[in-house]
């Protein structure tokens, strides 16, 4: 299982994510997107499924038309791990 | 744009979808998916994301995993038309 990020760890790993808000309690990363129409958000979508499935980490997100939410948390060891930062900058290279 | 379902044909086009749940403002109606495994999940959600654009008619919904939970309304009228009532049926015989 991933080791969960401790808080030098964290901070240093979301200094390169400034787009990502860490979450209250300190345990997932969450960022907004929108897109032109839907076939944008969800294209985008597809980009991330394939990604998050080679990394056999997933986000868990929604979408509304042109919008999509994702959150980021390893749910197995109860926070965030390096499996949630290396998603994180696989999506903002996806967007980018 | 289309037009509100009344009381009448609300309740008997639910009646054809057993499987949704009516929000208690009757504004919307949710559903929610379990699959195998993330590329299930995924996949349902793709031929459901083609379905809604070729309908121009489009769910909001989320993800996590093998999870899906789909909401279906119509914003610009203020709550459930045809348009809803027709995208369940086409999510219904996806999964059927």
């Amino acid at each position: 299982m991933p080791k969960l990020l401790n808080d030098d760890a964290r901070a240093q790993a979301l200094h390169g994510l400034p787009e990502w808000a860490l979450a209250s309690d300190s345990k997932s990363i969450a960022r907004e997107f929108k897109f032109k129409d839907f076939v944008e958000a969800f294209g985008f979508m597809t980009q991330v499924a394939i990604r998050a499935q080679v990394m056999d980490h997933h986000p868990d997100w929604s979408n509304g038309y042109n919008r999509v939410s994702i959150t980021l948390s390893t749910h197995d060891a109860g926070g965030l791990t390096d499996n949630d930062i290396a998603l994180a900058q696989q999506i903002d290279a996806i967007v980018a």
